[in-house]
This record gives structure tokens, sequence and C-alpha cells, in this order.
């Protein structure tokens, strides 16, 4: 029996809110970080995987990720490894922990860590990056990882099998061209809240220039600077989609009007226009600005919520977020129900990690789910890329296929050292200057 | 100026799973803890607040509470407790711990320890337990603690005044009534899935003999065992309401068609028959086991789910909980929310502390909102009540209006060393025996 004998956590963060990258109307000062985890066997494997936050908290993870650690210590790895949706259910129902959400917020994270730590190891055990493991295992095996527990009103198992079994027709080829021509990619890299006009319409040149598919502004702050800063974006960029994102920003009836303020600049679709809970207020929202699409999801907490936005009719856009739910099997949940629903999906990603986690969905989804790559795009943020064992790599605005075994969590162990909170060295070195030793309050709320 | 000079937390558990108490269908084997924080000023002002949680887990807590009392320490006392609204924004709205959440799960209910703890100081201060300041507090400023972000669309500022206002006319003869004649009350002893049948009828009979005016039955196993027991209550309590509970355990068209197969035995409300998440679902189960009433809220993670749930026709009972969300502020919003709606709001209670917590949110609901106690009762547990400075009061199946100034909150400290976790007197006498040192998976996910 090969165990697992050690689940070691680390809280690493990038002082990011140093320059604002990554500043919008709510998340005003963020300092990118990863509640890191690795799992060891016996055996010598090694299994990577993390929660990305904002500064602050990050801490909370590790703490979290411990706690579930100890329902994984010294267990067969081979049963966790090959029961894929066994070792989910292990943690995420635990009768105990499950209190602390059920299923959403710091829980779900620190078990959705450990649960693709677990697919880390399972993807290098077969040679594989996980977006190909995913799409060449047998679809009873990727419906037996889903936890169907209170969708089946809306996604049955045999439903999710009769989706994987249409998607095997065209598969081998599709791979095949993943392979060649990667998977199209939108970036925010111009819109932040925090960056000057002059920057804004640089930036987002440059991204036309390279290609990518749309580009994503901030808005939210003030409606003024918000439709002058369309306005240059719309002139630097010609017909190229460009999205608008509120990051929860506003009241149900505020968003509605706030965007048909901007619609004269035909935004492609608005991100986060209320809290992500509210369900109804999507709903509402989506009838009161169409044509503008409406498309939310980094911080939907679980599938019961996104099942919802698609009943509800609430989205037009389903963004999945790596690290925001439990784990890989959560997210195969979520793509299929938006297969479901017939609602594309473009993953949230950014921050530090992200886009080199949330890429094998994609690829997955095209491959093995939608056959599909219409309306849909992966999110991408030029940060932080150069931490990880494989870095994405963005060829004529896509994303090209990650190619290393694993699920792409693996960050440098020079800059997990380096950055680890508070004692690693670049810490050290950038000592005071750093956001995260003071606090400050989010737009939402904060202003009212 | 009076600063904050410590916030200290404490891992509190008590070992309730080696006698099966508190035993359902989703929580098989809780220990009932107490995630603890006390806050100190230079002018000697303690506050004291605690999240409730289930036993393995009860650290994350502990740690989520030390993170938020980083934007406390040092701080001036007078200006938090007496912006009890801006003190909330502070740690709730903060731009970087935000994203751990938004709103719901881990850090909501640590941040919620902290704001019902200045609270506390507060309450202390004025020599008044919570319910009767709250009771006494001018409209304005319980408008002005109430966040309204995200729920403008179901209650403004304005309608919460109003309602404040309504509720002004009668309110010192009704103050004066909760001193002489309590607030009804009813019971969960009785129905946890551990008991055996003969516990069961006698406990019921203890519970009709009593005074309270209802009694709860956990059910959700297995329906032959439902329904027998259902019946052996039935029996022993004649006409006496009876609720039914499930804690989740059932996808949507399930609990439709399990709770009209005991509709026979005419239970009062069904309780959590699905995720409570399930916004949608609900509203379905509400029409398909009508006039069998839909409950839920103790894992409601904020006011914006019940907004929704309002909304949507989705519930019958409003069950608010004293350490799920953000503190008595968020509380206070749920109230308003359930009078705007016309929903009376029996709260949660049981596990640790929540009776001595609760009662006060329903003894200022008849005092100053909906003056109204029809269809309104408190739930009761008899566990772990001498644990508190001031044990709830049980007088001919009422709750006894609570008299020393605070929330309630206020564990013995004899009884907080005595059972920190894992180091105590009590866990080191107990040790092996605990369930704690071992994990199980819950019956929701688990048993299919």
């Amino acid at each position: 029996m090969t165990s697992i004998i050690s689940i070691h956590t680390q809280d690493v963060r990038f002082p990011t809110s140093l320059e604002l990258d990554g500043s919008d109307a709510v998340n005003v000062d963020p300092d990118y970080s990863a509640a890191y985890v690795v799992i060891r066997t016996d055996a010598g494997d090694e299994g990577h995987g993390f929660v990305f936050t904002c500064g602050r908290g990050n801490e909370i993870l590790t703490h979290a990720i411990d706690a579930y650690a100890g329902l994984l210590l010294g267990r067969d790895i081979d049963e966790l490894i090959y029961d894929l949706g066994g070792a989910s259910k292990r943690l995420i129902h635990d009768s105990q922990l499950r209190w602390l959400g059920p299923e959403k917020g710091v829980t779900q994270m620190a078990a959705g860590a450990l649960v693709s730590a677990l697919w880390d190891i399972r993807a290098r055990r077969e040679n594989k990056p996980l977006w190909l493991l995913l799409s060449e295992m047998p679809a009873e095996e990727i419906v037996d990882v889903v936890d169907f527990t209170h969708i089946r009103d809306a996604l049955s198992p045999q439903q999710a099998l009769d989706i994987l079994r249409a998607g095997e027709d065209g598969k081998a080829a599709r791979i095949a061209a993943l392979k060649v021509d990667g998977y199209p990619a939108y970036t925010t890299s111009p819109g932040w809240l925090g960056y000057s006009d002059e920057k804004l319409v640089r930036l987002s040149k440059e991204a036309a220039a390279d290609g990518f598919s749309m580009i994503k502004l901030k808005v939210g702050g003030n409606i003024n600077d918000d439709r002058r800063r369309m306005a240059l974006a719309r002139k630097a960029v010609g017909d190229l989609p460009i999205a608008i994102d509120a990051n929860q920003r506003w009241e149900v009836s505020e968003a509605i009007e706030w965007v048909n303020q901007l619609s004269e600049f035909n935004p492609y679709w608005i991100e986060e226009p209320t809290s992500t809970d509210d369900i109804l207020g999507h709903a509402e929202i989506r009838k009161g600005v169409a044509p503008v699409r409406v498309a939310t999801g980094e911080a939907v907490a679980s599938r019961i919520v996104f099942k919802q936005l698609l009943q509800a009719g609430s989205i037009d856009v389903l963004q999945l977020d790596s690290t925001r739910v439990g784990g890989v099997n959560e997210n195969i949940a979520n793509l299929l129900l938006a297969a479901r629903f017939n609602v594309p999906v473009c993953p949230h990603a950014g921050g530090v990690g992200l886009c080199e986690l949330v890429q094998h969905f994609s690829f997955f989804d095209y491959a093995a789910i939608t056959g599909s790559q219409d309306g849909r795009m992966i999110e991408y943020v030029d940060h932080l890329h150069e931490h990880f064992a494989e870095p994405v790599r963005i060829v004529n605005g896509r994303y090209a296929a990650p190619e290393l075994p694993g699920t792409g969590a693996e960050m440098l162990t020079a800059s997990r050292d380096r950055w680890e909170f508070p004692t690693g060295a670049g810490w050290l070195e950038v000592g005071d200057r750093a956001a995260v030793t003071g606090a400050s309050v989010t737009g939402a709320g904060a202003l009212r």
C-alpha cells in the first residue's frame, strides 16, 4: 500500500497592491496570494494544489486545508486517486466540517485544493496534463466523480452520461486541433480601475494587435469615468468585443440603469453586476440590460447556485473559477450543467495561477463535452506566470495546450519560499511598503 | 480614548457525540463546539462572542476570528460601539478578506462573532440585556446598523424605518408583558434520530406536559422509520403541533414525495427539505407539500439569500440563526426582511449557547418589530446551558426574559478552560472515547 505521508501547506503572497494591478471597484488593493498545499506519499508521489485569495486571510485557508488534511493523512493513495468521487465526498460531506459551509466559502475552497491535489497525483501517474486525462477518461468515470447531490432536478447522472457520450464524436480530432491551435483567450490586462487613460488605450491597442478575442474593462466606480474609459477603449479597438465587469458593485435597479448608460459602446457582457448570490436579481438584470449579456461565476460558491442561475435564466455566460468551488470534481459538474442548459463557459482567470489551472477545463470542455469554441474564451491576465513550473503560453491571442503532466498548479519552490508570508525574503525586502499591513474597506457598502 | 487591548480566541468543544444528542440525518455525530472570543479594552470593558460549530474545524473559526481581530486591535472602542453599522462594514467589507466569502461561510461567521462581541460591550455599558437595548433604541439607529447592500430591491432604509415606526405603538406594554410572560418555545429534545422509540415517546409526552408549543422530529434517514416515529409521536402528544426536520437530506422531488408520505400525521412544517442554497428548489417544494409549511434558515448564509427565499415565496417560516450570519446587525436585517414579507421568524437554537443568544432576537421582534407572537416560537433543546453566565430559563414551556446585561454569549471561564480542545482537562479525561478523533461522512451524498 502506498500511503499519504505528508500534507504541507504554505501561505504564499505577492505584494501586488503596490502596483494597483488587479484593482477594481470592490477589490481595491489585492495582494494576489495562494494558500498552497503539497500532498506527498511514501512512494514519492507529489500532488500540488492551492486556493487563490486576495491577501489578508490567506492563512485562514492554510489552516482550513490543514483541518481537512487530517481526513487524508495515512490513507491509501490508490484508493483515493482511483475513486476521486469518493475521495471528494469524504472531504466535502464530512459530518462535522460540513456545518462550516455547507459547500461554500473557506471550507469548500480548502477541500477543493486537496481534491485537486489528488487529481494532480493521478495526472502525473498517467503522465498527462489534466485536460488530456479528463478528455480521454471513459464517460462513466467522469460521471462517477461528479457529486449530483442537490442538482439532480437539473442534471441527472444519465443526462450527464448522454452529454459525454455525444461528446465522443470527433473527440480525437478536437484533441489534435487543440494541440496545434490552442483555445481562444481574452484579456483584462488593459482595464484595471487603477490605470491611467493613457495606459488603458496603449494596452487596449496592444491586446487587439496581439490577437485576443476580447478585452475587458472594470467599471462601477463612477459612471462618467466609465463612459470616458469605454469610449477610449472602443476607439482603440474598433469592433473587437469589449466586456465590462462591476465586481458585484451594484444593487439590482442600479445595475440596469448603469449598464444602459454604457450600452451605446456595445459591451459584450456585463460581469458580476450585483451579488453573485442573487439569482433572482441576475434574472431581472438580464431582462433589463438585453441585448447585453450577463456573466458571473468567479464568486459563485457551488454547483447548487450555478444550477439555479441556469434554471432561472439569469446568465448568458458561466464563468467557472478553479479554486472557488470543490476542486476539479465540482468544476466538471459546472461544465456539465452549462452544457445541459446550452450556456457557454468562459472561465475566470488572472490573480495568481488561475490561468494555469483554468485552461484545463476549457480544453476539456471543447474536447469532450460541447465540442464548440463559439462564444467561448478563457480570461488572460499577464501577471505572475513566471512563478509556475509550466507558465501559460499565449500564441496569437490563444492559450497553447499545456503539456506537463498534472493540473498546472505547481509553483516553483523558490517562488513559494521567497514569497512565504510574512517571513519569506521577498516580504522582508518589501516591508512596510506593503498594503497588506494596512486595511481598506471595499466599495460595496463602504461608500453608502 | 479607550482602546481595544486584546482579542482572545479559544477553541471550546463538548464531546456530545458520545451520547448521540443532536444526531440527525446529516449531522450524525456532532461535538457541539464554540469558537469563542473575548474583546477587552484598557478601561476594563469585556465583550463576549462565539460561533457555534459541530466540532472538527472549530479551529478554522478561531483562526478566522484572529484574522479579523487585526482590523479592530488598538481602535477606539467608543467609535466602534456607537457606530456599529460602520464597525460591521469595516470587518465584512474588508477589501481583501471579502474574497473568502463573500459574506458567507467561515468568514461571515467569524466577522459576526466579533460584531456581536462589540454589541456585548455596548449592552453592558448600557446595563441592558441585548433584547431590551434593541427594543429601546431609536428606530433611526436600528436602521443605521443594517447593511442594505444587495437587499435594497426588497427592503429600503425608508421601508425599514416605517416598519420600526409602526412597531413603536404599544411597545412599552409589550416589553412589560415579555418580562412577565416570556415568549413561546418549542422543543427538539424528543426527536433526535439516535434516540430509541421508548425515549422518543417518553420525551414527547414530557414536552407536551411541560407546556411547549410544539415538538420537532428529525426525519430523512428511512421513510418507514419516519412513519413509525411520527405515528408514535402523534399518539403521544395528541393535537400538539409536530414539526419535522430533514437537515437538507433530500433532492427536490424526493422531498415532495417523502413529506407527502408523512402528511397523514399532519406535520406543522418541514424544515430544511433540501440544500438551503436552493431558493428555487424550496419554492417548488413549498408548492408540492402544501398545506405543510416550509421552514429554513439555520444554514442560510446571508440576508441576500433570505431576501430571495422571501421574494420567491419559498418559505412559510424564517429560522434565523445567531452565529451563522454577520452577527447582530445581519440578524436585524433578517428580522426586518421577514416583517416586510409578513413571514414569521422562529429562530434556530440548540447546539451550545444558541438558545442563550437567539432568544434576544425574538424578544426584540415582538417588542419593536412585529408586535406578534402568532405562529412564532423559539427552538429549545435542553443541552449544555449550565456552562453559561445566564442559562436560559424555560417557564411553562416559554422562554423567560433574560435579565443580565449583554448578548447572552458569556460562557463560564471554568467551562471554557475545562473543554478547551484538545488540552483542557475534560478532553484529557474523555480521551480516545471521543468521536472527534475519528471522522464520518454525512448522509447527503455519502449514501448515494
